[in-house]
């Protein structure tokens, strides 16, 4: 009765969604766990009693597991995908989908050849309550139809992996995903201009500034900022033919004292995306264990974001806007 | 593996109680309700897969059910709390614990009986993410000691069975026990103050001050206003020696048009305090399942309630101040 | 044609009134001032162009002179304000205007003896922007009629001087003329409340809670807190029957770093009701040269905050309440 | 003893500056009036006592004019100006100084020749509260050196005049001035976006997105929208290396109803920018009056402004970055 998943990765991201499946959410198991670590997925395992496979494929066969988690490497992402689709499997997989447009399209012809939707990618933000609010206002129509877009997405810091890409591929790419969504609009050309850099930031060319265009027209500004040092800050205000409709303030509570007034702000996207993260996963659990296909971010919002984001970085190194060409959207994405 | 609960009332609050158990928890199976319509009972137990007991005494005895939560009319509270105990068994009561003192006492003296915690009483509040921050800012100790607090408890209308009294014993008791916890602090004296009565408020005495002495001579005033229209607002702020603490403006985006700027007030207790709602029942779970005995508002807690809430509609009928006496403690409850 | 002004008291708020006339205000000329000390007035005219004179009562009969700001101690109002009533000449005095109830009466038969209103006093909430957006809604019936209004009332500090009277006399009688104002009804009953004191206070009853009942059954309670040491900090909600208006934060900038979002609180007064001050004397040196009686608070209010603040300094003392009886207004403050 | 401004142009502005000097402003006389409709200068010059003059440069050499406020039609500026300056009389223009760079540098030239700084452009918002207390924040260094900045300024409508380089020559030029100002650093390279247009914006490209490179590499972007319908929104925030400033939320109230919470948005230019409009006059009035030269915006930032804006608009009809060439500061401007 309970849907048996088996988690491949169980780095940081990895056993975060296992602590979540196995507290705030009910009717889900996780059953299965492997590693490219095979000590770490059998201290894993052990803790939560859980069978430890050598590799993701085989865990991905194993008839005891009924849906797939991946959350390893980014670069071994198709792989498990194409995998969890050959066995015909529901499959929640933490972006990025894959880590070239053309893996990203395979994946998307294996699941047309499976006939319905298995994939969703891991972009929890079109689960966030106030992303959620903000779209329900602009649906609604009362501020008119959308005409611009300002964001911010401000880090602390960054791991030390961090190279000049990375600011598009795995900060930016957020941005990218949720303007597609809330838009209903595809991405058709990309700028990133660079201010000074912040001497925060080492040799990291940041902060930058991204400006996307969309296919209806709509215009999206972000300002990425990577060491802020302050918290971790994300913005957003739509402007509409009539109204605007922005973000609001998260603060649970403010403090006067020392002659100031304030509250803080929240530390890290945990702390900020923490409950998008557990209704992302509760949704995505519930259509596998047969509410039918996910409405979550699929196969296609994991291609698309990787072809803006090829864009984006040659944006970034050549300084010149570039132009975004997808395929036509099969009818499975409809 | 799993905690075997059954549910006594399936009413909106037990039928959102086991929503959320099967939803937002894990490790937790509704196994058994009961309810004094039976045909309910049956219907509601037919969709979640368990049984139907014809009364909430045999529900509490089956070997099948490890826990009990208390969903049915305060009336029948003590006779299903206090069969529990003598089952051993872990209950979460809905509030109030009992519909008077003494109940509160016999309750007490079972549990003592038992020799350790088996109750929990549903005063959500203390799982609310807000007033959680509030008195960590205030045990944290940068606003200094507290001095007063200010709250307003404001709903935009009540059931129809709504009397005088019920503004003290079902509203104003989630600031009666609020403040407890807080300040780690009894109520001493209570006050009811009659402003004039809203034209919205047929024949209540609505809005009403109310106000709170404690041990410690912190002073605690609560506007209770069961029908203003607009939402159910819920207010609070400390006032330190040194500072202040106040809950925040929960809103999650900020709407621009017509010349306004603003956003939604929560429309109901659901919408104000839904995630405190399900951090109660999972962190009881957790508990009932083998943690350890809850730490949540227990017995005692229900039976202070009790005595203040008491003392406040004689206030409230006579118009003077109402000194509260409560029994000493039992070692059980420190 | 410019209006000549006579200031008597030049101590810290007769200068500001003076720099006040100098540079904010088109049409007003001081040209003389007095002071009990007489140096610090020859000081002050010299620096101005204007005359010291040896006392209060030459300058009010001075022909030179054609209306009155009374800055002096509180003790000396009453003679200065007749002065300028015998003379007939517009007077405008700084709270209180006088400091008992009895001289509050004989100004007002001095001023119904001359016919017409000659006096203001320096209630200057009154002029303050946002508490008259807060009376623009109410007046406007869009929250409904009002019921009940909670104000704040802090101090970072007090003077030396500052006995536990003040807390009323100097600071609560803000918001005794203010609710008065607001809501066009005398207050009919007053109680003080006293929480734990503060280690700031020293020997003084801080906080305290003042509660007004007003004639027309709006309950107002106000927390006086006069050592808060982290700003100057004022606030207030008024709950209507179909909605609430408050106060809004009076922040200009939002501040984000080091895991805080906030701003500055107020320091004092100064910085609150700086512009509250200059719009108040503008309006009453316009009335004074010419454009007829003043619209703001008069002798009547004047008499009424005396009557209360004598109440309320009972009330503090005997801890009951305490009743208040005004006169019968006198057509004139119709 | 008081300065005695003649006003050339009595259309809405320069009446309404009129209204300031002869209320909010002490030591000013408004003396002589002009405008090319000499009917409207009679009747006003007749409601204030004032010589209405022919025409403004007869007004400018009169003997009983000490300094003169230009609020003509800007193409009239350099003319009026120029002569202020050949009669050595300090003079505030209303912006822009002149509607070509070349006039600007004849003013430059002249006022050179003077000797001393005797022009004044009313860019107000560098005396608005809010935006002195943004530059407060990034001068005191808490929030590190300035990397970027966002800016929106929404108009609810524009006069029936507006063709699109108005919005660049009338609307942006205020950010223009405000972020040489803000940052300390002249504009080098302006880039206009164009998003999909508001259907409540007739033949305009309204919205646009403005981008200015800083000599600093500060970037900064900024939304142009002039046909939002739903007030005047003026938004900005600064990030720094170690944080972010930004305008508050200039809500006087909160007000509480039907389901919303929320405030007043300011209604247009006056309403948000009136007291700005009081200080930048009084602040000029001080500066002609014998305290020195003008330390507001003078010809250089008019220069400036006229400058940037003819690239902006060339940005604008062309789509491509346009780079911004300024002469070398004249020492008098240091
Ligand atoms: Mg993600
Ligand atoms: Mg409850
Ligand atoms: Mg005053
Ligand atoms: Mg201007």
């Amino acid at each position: 009765m309970s849907l048996r998943v088996g988690v491949i990765g169980t780095g940081m991201i990895g056993r975060d969604h296992i602590r979540r499946m196995r507290t705030v959410q009910a009717g889900v198991s996780v059953v299965a766990v492997a590693d490219v670590d095979g000590e770490l997925a059998a201290r894993v395992a052990a803790g939560i009693g859980a069978v430890a496979h050598p590799d993701g494929r085989e865990l991905i066969a194993s008839p005891g597991v009924d849906a797939v988690v991946v959350c390893s490497w980014g670069g071994t992402h198709e792989e498990y995908v194409l995998a969890a689709i050959a066995a015909g499997k529901p499959v929640f997989c933490e972006k990025p989908l894959a880590t070239s447009q053309q893996a990203c399209l395979r994946i998307m012809a294996a699941e047309a050849g499976h006939g319905s939707r298995l994939v969703q990618v891991g972009y929890m933000r079109r689960y966030d309550a106030a992303y959620r609010a903000l779209k329900q206002v602009l649906d609604s129509g009362v501020i008119g139809a959308p005409l611009m877009m300002h964001c911010a997405h401000r880090n602390a810091g960054v791991p030390d992996f961090y190279q000049p890409d990375n600011i598009i591929t795995d900060t930016a790419v957020h941005e990218i995903d949720l303007v597609r969504w809330m838009f209903g609009s595809e991405i058709v050309r990309v700028r990133v201009l660079r201010p000074r850099a912040s001497r925060n930031a080492g040799e990291l060319p940041d902060p930058l500034l991204l400006v996307l265009e969309l296919a209806n027209e709509v215009l999206v500004d972000v300002e990425l900022s990577v060491n802020v040092r302050y918290g971790y800050d994300i913005r957003g205000e739509i402007l509409g033919e009539d109204g605007t409709v922005s973000l609001g303030d998260p603060g649970l509570v403010a403090v006067r004292r020392a002659g100031q007034v304030g509250g803080p702000v929240p530390a890290d996207w945990r702390d900020r995306f923490g409950a998008a993260y557990d209704v992302e996963l509760r949704d995505w659990a519930a259509s596998a264990a047969g509410s039918g296909p996910p409405d979550g971010p699929g196969a296609w919002d994991g291609y698309a974001a990787a072809v803006v984001s090829e864009a984006a970085v040659r944006a970034l190194r050549t300084g010149e806007p570039v132009t975004v060409t997808l395929v036509d959207r099969p009818k499975l994405y409809d």
